[in-house]
């Protein structure tokens, strides 16, 4: 078997769980957060600073990879881990994702997708079958099915998605956009993707190495989330995974989605809720019974000199940081905040030092994982109003779905495109 | 004393020494080689890592720092030890070295230099007292001389300074320039802010605290070098440095001036040959007895994916890499070279991922260090023809200046402007 996973401890008061998986690259503890190295790198970190943050297990994109520097020559290099000198689990998306959040440069069809290589302009033809091919290649312990992804909420209506899309492209999208036509076309065609790579991938000898993961879709839809986890859990799988969220909508609307699906999914396996997310949203999933997380945000906010703490993000450029000399943040433990002045940090950003990026993404990426460390503590303990005490960032993720105190904000798109 | 020199060996063959320089944030061994950390921070690399290439002392600019943040929030911060993190010897230049390269900027008269800001286009008046204050508040173990600093070869007739200046800025230069006037009068001018920055550094009641060093000019014109340094030596001061070299000319006349002007500089002081260089450069000018280099090409030339190696520089990203699975160097023993393929690297800077400048940069860094110190341990051993093989790449460091064997070469500026 290419995946064990054990649960050590089940909440009492709530669906989630403390666990272990073990791949034949290491083990890593659930709920698990995995940062994401798109092109094969955490951006601006070393491996090893990576690892001293307690992450675990780290994500990478297919998309990215198969274009530059292409699947076979990560696969003459010895696969990602040798490539990228990252010895734990990875990982790797199918490219569904990505090929979905650049749906200009495609034409989709039961077969698979066309696009053009951003890199050089070529045709690439991704398919179910050539997405597992290259997941083969690229060797990941964890690999995921090649899935239609379409936006969870409709996007004609819904403004954060449509403002993705040019003015021209939005208005011909919204005269020929019907939501729930293709949520229903896309549920059904991530089955018969999910079949086909799961035939891919039992007949390639690899399943020993490598565990594939399917992914429930079905867009805000309660009963098309049923539907699509009653499909894809009846393909015998090593773990599944919640598609097709946070992909546009609020924080209500992610927990209504993972709260209802995350228990149709096999108690015994690894359930991936993907490309989640704020502090509040990884603790409402744990909660709800999800083990595993990837999100850009704590690089991507770091480059940007957004740095996380467990009262909220603070904006390091801000002028009221200029004679800081405080941490980023008292309680963490991380290298940024143990040598460096919020000060400091602000002169790095303004003077656009790479330094900056470094450290606000050493410290977020460390912000995260001691989150994770503190959620598997309190699920142990069952002792969550000491957790909020803790992580007020991430009380509302202790509320249910229902709670008037959840509010709708903006939640922003937090996986890569 | 704010500093003390050790010399622990004297070669018989040649003027180098092996020596040690302890100041009050620690020792540092000579020949030593200090990375550049322009901004007060020495670009994608955090400190500790600065640290693990062997690097003991490293450069601060005061041209950079006093205008962003200022050295008044640097003071108050407890200085720049304490504000970058840095906790071992520092040493800063006087931003005469700056003020020059930025020349279209300023007027410069007996008293000072004035200039705009480039940050808010403020005027701000610099002047040997003024730039020994700014040194003071940014509290570094070495500061420098306020010097005059004007090309060291005439540069109305050496392409290589000239072809900085803009075109129109180039005729009316080459009208009005008079190379040997200029190269007299910032001699004069360098003698008389020398004895200013002395006394303003005198009655500071810091000599304690930090050691003020002379810096000998006179361009490529060697009785000019002979003038300036005997004039510059008749100032008590803790090391005198070399200025106005590697600003433009070749291999064969940095040579030439520092095997002339190093055995003027007293015996007994460190000697710092400032902006230097290249490692045939380093080799040759420690052989002349030289105890102290920076130079920004370690960390410029690793964010270009230019890697240094014993046997020549090599550019990562370049296509003959696509599939090297080798490292940067076999014989390097530096993080990027014990954990990445070149491979890889050439990946990551097509990628434009910022691991690959760090990666790099790091790489470089630790090649000047191993450079430096086998210069010591050659110097101790006397072997410099088993050195040679070691590091072909220097090998023209062990020529004299009129050998025949020692070409003229771009050197390429070398320090920050």
């Amino acid at each position: 078997m290419s995946l064990q996973f054990e649960i050590l401890h089940q909440s009492p008061s709530t669906q989630a769980r403390v666990g272990r998986i073990t791949t034949p690259h290491g083990v890593f503890d659930t709920p698990a957060f995995m940062p994401v190295g798109t092109r094969a790198a955490i951006k601006g970190l070393l491996p090893s600073l990576v690892a001293e943050t307690g992450s675990q297990t780290i994500l990478a994109n297919t998309y990215h990879l198969m274009l530059r520097p292409g699947a076979d020559l990560v696969e003459r290099r010895g696969g990602l881990h040798t490539f990228m000198n990252w010895p734990g689990p990875i990982l790797t998306d199918s490219g569904g994702y990505q090929v979905y959040s650049m749906a200009d440069l495609n034409k989709m069809t039961d077969e698979g997708v066309r696009f053009r290589s951003v890199i050089d302009g070529a045709m690439i033809d991704l398919t179910p079958e050539r997405s597992i091919e290259v997941q083969h290649q690229l060797g990941a312990d964890i690999i995921m099915a090649f899935d239609d992804c379409p936006p969870s909420v409709d996007p004609v209506n819904f403004n954060e998605t449509r403002k993705r899309l040019s003015a021209q492209r939005q208005s011909s999208f919204a005269k020929n956009y019907d939501h729930d036509k293709r949520l229903e076309v896309a549920n059904e065609r991530t089955i018969r993707w999910l079949e086909r790579c799961d035939e891919t991938h039992r007949t390639s000898g690899r399943a020993d190495r490598q565990a594939l993961f399917g992914i429930v879709q079905g867009g805000a839809d309660l009963a098309r989330r049923s539907w699509s986890a009653e499909r894809v859990c009846s393909v015998e799988l090593p773990g599944y995974a919640i598609g097709g969220v946070a992909v546009g909508e609020g924080f209500r609307d992610i927990l209504r989605v993972v709260d209802h699906t995350a228990p149709l999914l096999p108690r015994e396996k690894p359930r991936y809720l993907m490309g989640v997310g704020y502090e509040r949203d990884l603790v409402a999933a744990s909660r709800a019974g999800c083990d595993m997380f990837d999100c850009v945000l704590p690089t991507r906010n770091g480059r940007n000199a957004n740095a996380f703490t467990p009262t909220g993000p603070i904006r390091l450029k801000n002028a009221r940081f200029a004679e800081d000399d405080g941490p980023i943040d008292e309680s963490c433990d991380c290298p940024a905040c143990r040598g460096f002045s919020r000060a400091y940090l602000r002169h790095l950003f303004l003077a656009e030092e790479m330094l900056g990026p470094i450290l606000c993404s050493l410290h977020n990426v460390r912000h995260f994982q001691r989150l994770m460390l503190d959620i598997r503590d309190t699920i142990r303990e069952d002792n969550w109003s000491a957790f909020i005490r803790r992580w007020p960032v991430a009380s509302e993720g202790c509320l249910g779905p229902d709670d008037p105190g959840a509010r709708d904000a903006d939640v922003g798109h937090a996986r890569p495109a």
